[in-house]
Parts: structure tokens; C-alpha cells; sequence
């Protein structure tokens, strides 16, 4: 019922004494935090996540807030607005004892934005790929219908054209809202954008016409719903595209790492190299090993 | 000093007599809600956003707070967390009074792609723009310090290639994790990305330099930490460029709507008309005006 409170906080609350080490992550467009530190000795990881606004408690928030101007111009003013606690919880989650593990998982990184010339993936990204020898072989699984062959929502198996769209693995295929699938060509040897000239007009526009198509039939989401595009840099070398519902921010799907795949098409037609000689912007987090190479070239 | 805040709201508070008539849209993801509805018989819309959660206020938060436990299973358990509302604020805008328009644009709408050639932008779009007659009498009270002067963090007064730099009012500049910033420049007559030629190269050179250099001083965040883009469309038909945190997934940096400022550069060095004969994808939302043209005109 609420009614005391606001006068003693209950402290067979663990968090009283509760160490902070450090923040691990957080997201301030989710008003979530992730904390490591210590109760009673252990090591912890706590995670804050502030509730959704409910609309029934509307009136009640409305009523019994507390309401501070911060600015105002013609029709537009600013507020900061304090509630009553109860009306306005945090939803809170502890690990205890927390392992390395948990620790690793919940720890954020900062990205940095590398902006790569035509030289620098020639003497820095080029070679960092080809040590680093990532293995395809989940991807060729799929493709040769070892693995997931029962994922798969459309083919075409023209070994120059064709690809395979199967929903991607965020997806979990319950609702359209948040439709998530990938495009992988059968075509080997394109490791990214990069490797894209107008030579491969035909293949692009295959898979953004079929793709489009697949995904009408199968979900009935006509093509002007879906977001279609490439990441630069990709998370595997082989090329692949991302299909993902207009309105869903999906994960990736940010400028600095998108690129639309009817913008390559256009690109690469009023420039058959246009990717070749391009300088490409993208996002590296601080523990990408591409990074230091940059940083020791003197590129960031 | 927060000291007799929890005993009478103050009721100045224009939201007591606040009367809910809908609630337009929301985001329990990022714990938001716009609501629809009357102050004093004035049509408002009132834009409820939590705050996200502050590292410098974790010792009191923890240490005043109660805690109720909801779940516990193994090392992990699950609480809600009552806070001192000085310590949780929401994060509050209100537009009265709002037109129609404001409804409609913070109505929850389906998104549809629009591919938008050079004679599509001169046939539906140009026109459009120029019988709404879009009021920028808010952006020109900035440039001349009739509102919001206070909230300058940078300016370049240059009449040409000046602009100037302020915190966009999603951002409570509470933590620099969302960093939100806009550069909104002198120059007025340059409508949006479609009216950008080489000749306004050093323009946008300027801000995107000054720009970064700024947020630098101000905020000790490099530009390798931030995005720079402009939108098409742009919510207002006067240049202006947004910097936003690079990790921080700010609304809008969608690869659909947004353009690193880099490229756009970069774009204008090598076809100094790139963005007159550009086709240009952008979403409309279902009731957007522009959208029913491009219908009408049977581009969809």
C-alpha cells in the first residue's frame, strides 16, 4: 500500500552495503546499467533497468508528481518531473557470486569510428583478414544444406546468382514486427563491400528483387516495409544481406555500419569501383584486434 | 535541495489538471509514452521520457532505496527498487498548444520506403514541401538568441559557414553515454540534403570540424566517438546536422533516414550534383502527407 515508504528504507536490503567496482555497461536509451562490485564480501553484478511507463498510471503520476521547469520556447517547454516511488520502480537483478565469466559477459566497450581509404584496406584490413583466417564452414554448412536446411525460407541455387534466406538467428519468428532474415549468396569469394564491382550488378539485384519477393509471399511484407542493406565491416567475409522490418531498429542497422543495397546498386552503377576506391567509415569496438592495427599505423 | 519536496507537489505543476484522451505511442524499450490530451482546454501533447541511470548517484541510490524482492533462483534473484524521486526523474516535454499535425506526428504509424528519384523530388516532393509552408520561426529565434540562448554550446557566426551547436532536446545532458547534439546553420534557404551542392562543401566542412572540435572541449569526446549525419527527410526543411555518441543508438540514425556528413562530403567532391540527380530512399509513415502524393502519383 505504499504507506511508510518513504520513511525507512527496509535494510535486510542487500544493496545497502554494496560496493561499487566499476560499471560494466550501460545503455541510456534503455535506462539500463549493468555494475560490478561487492555484497558482503562476494563479488557481484547488479543490473538496473528502469520500467516502462504504464498508461494506467497515468493519473496518479499526473497528480501526485512534482514539476520542474527547465526551458521554454513558444509552444515547447521542458520539465523535469519527480514521482512517487512506487509509481516509478527500478527493476533490479542480482548475480551473487558473480564469476569472471559474468563479469566478461556484461562488460561494455567503446566503439571507435575508422574511416578506411582505398590504401589503408590494402595495407592494414586486407592482410588483418587473411591472418585471421576466419573460418566459413558454418556458412558453406548452410549453403551445401548440411546444417540448417530445415531454417531455410527461400532458394535459389544458381551457383552465380543464387542464395540462400534463412531468418537470422536474433529472430525468433513469433511476430512480424521484428523480421530479421539473411540473404547468403551461393557465390564464394566476395569477402565484403570492398570486393564489390559492377561485375556483380546482376547478383545484387537478384537478391534484392527474389529477396523481397520471398519475404511478401512467405510473411506479406511488401518490399517498401523492409530495410535491406550490407554491414561494412561484415561480422563473416562471405557476402551476405541483411533484410529487417522497416520500423524495427534492428541491431546493425545504424549508418555508420549500413549500407543500403539499393544505394550499392545505384553506387556501383555510376561507378563500377566505387567500392574499390572509396573511403568507408565503420564502427570497431576497443578490443577489435583490427583496431590496434589501425592505431599502430597511426590511422586513429 | 529536494528537502519538502515528497509533501506538497507544487501546483504551479501545469500537469495536475492534466486529461488523458490517448496515448499516441510508446516504448517500453526505452521506457517512453506520448500522450494526447488537454491543459486548461488547450489540445497538448506531453512526452514522458525516464532518465537514464547515473553512475554518480549509485551510492545514494543504493543506500535509500528499498527493495522487494520478486524472484529468487541459484546465484540470481530479482527485486524492484523504490528510489527518492530526486534520484529518478522523468524526463518530461510538453507542446501545447499542439495541432493536429503534432498528433499525427507522434502517432505509432506503420513506415513505408519511398525511392525518391531527381524527378520525383521536383514532381511531389518540392511541391509538397512548399504548400505545407513548415513555420521555422522556432529555428530562426535560435540563430538570433530570441530562445534557447542559454542552452548554446558552441557557435561559429559566420553568416556563410557558421552555425550553431546546441543539445537537442531529447538529450538531458546528464551523461555524455547519449550524447545528442545539433549544429543548426546560418545559412537559411538550404532545404534539405536535395539543395546541397559542392558550393556548400565548405559549409559543411566547417561543421563537421568545428562541430567535432567543440563537443571535444565541451564534453572530452573525440570525433572517433561520434556520428555525424544529416537526415532526408529532415523533420524541418532548414540545414541542420546531428552528432550523436557513437554507441549510444540515438532514434533516427537508421541507415534508411541518415547520412554520415563524411560521405555527403565525400559524395559532393566527386559529382558536385550528387544529391540533385541522387535517387534518395527514405521511410514515410503511413499518415504522412508526402506519402499519400507519392501514391497518388502511383510511385508506390
Amino acid at each position: 500500500d505504499g504507506r511508510d515508504e518513504e520513511e525507512e528504507p527496509e535494510c535486510e536490503n542487500v544493496l545497502c552495503g554494496f560496493q561499487t567496482s566499476s560499471v560494466l555497461s550501460d545503455s541510456a536509451r534503455e535506462k539500463l546499467l549493468f555494475v560490478h562490485g561487492k555484497i558482503a564480501d562476494q563479488e557481484a553484478v547488479v543490473v538496473l533497468e528502469k520500467t516502462p511507463i504504464r498508461e494506467d498510471a497515468l493519473p496518479e503520476l499526473f497528480a501526485r508528481s512534482t514539476l520542474r521547469l527547465e526551458m521554454r520556447n513558444d509552444i515547447y517547454s521542458t520539465y523535469r518531473l519527480q514521482v512517487p516511488p512506487h509509481l516509478n520502480e527500478i527493476k533490479t537483478t542480482v548475480v551473487c557470486p558473480a564469476t569472471q565469466k559474468h563479469l566478461k559477459k556484461y562488460q561494455r566497450q567503446e566503439s571507435f569510428l575508422v574511416e578506411e581509404t582505398e590504401q589503408d584496406y590494402e595495407s592494414i584490413t586486407l592482410p588483418y583478414i587473411q591472418q585471421q583466417s576466419f573460418s566459413l564452414q558454418w556458412v558453406y554448412n548452410i549453403l551445401e544444406k548440411k546444417a540448417e536446411a530445415d531454417r531455410i525460407v527461400y532458394e535459389d541455387p544458381d551457383p552465380e546468382l543464387g542464395f540462400v534466406l534463412l531468418p537470422d538467428l536474433k529472430w525468433d519468428q513469433k511476430q512480424v514486427d521484428d523480421l530479421y532474415l539473411i540473404a547468403v549468396a551461393h557465390q564464394r569469394g566476395i569477402k565484403s563491400l570492398r570486393d564489390v564491382t559492377s561485375e556483380h550488378l546482376p547478383l545484387l539485384q537478384n537478391i534484392l528483387q527474389k529477396g523481397k519477393e520471398a519475404i511478401l509471399q512467405r510473411y506479406e511484407l511488401p518490399g517498401s516495409g523492409l530495410r535491406v542493406y550490407v554491414h561494412y565491416q561484415p561480422s563473416y567475409y562471405h557476402l551476405h544481406v541483411h533484410f529487417t522490418k522497416l520500423g524495427y531498429e534492428a541491431p546493425g542497422c545504424g549508418v555508420e555500419r549500413a549500407h543500403l543495397l539499393s544505394d550499392v546498386v545505384q553506387n556501383l552503377r555510376a561507378d563500377p569501383r566505387f567500392y574499390k576506391t572509396r573511403t568507408l567509415s565503420f564502427p570497431l569496438r576497443a578490443d577489435d584486434g583490427l583496431l590496434g592495427r589501425f592505431r599502430e599505423a597511426g590511422r586513429l
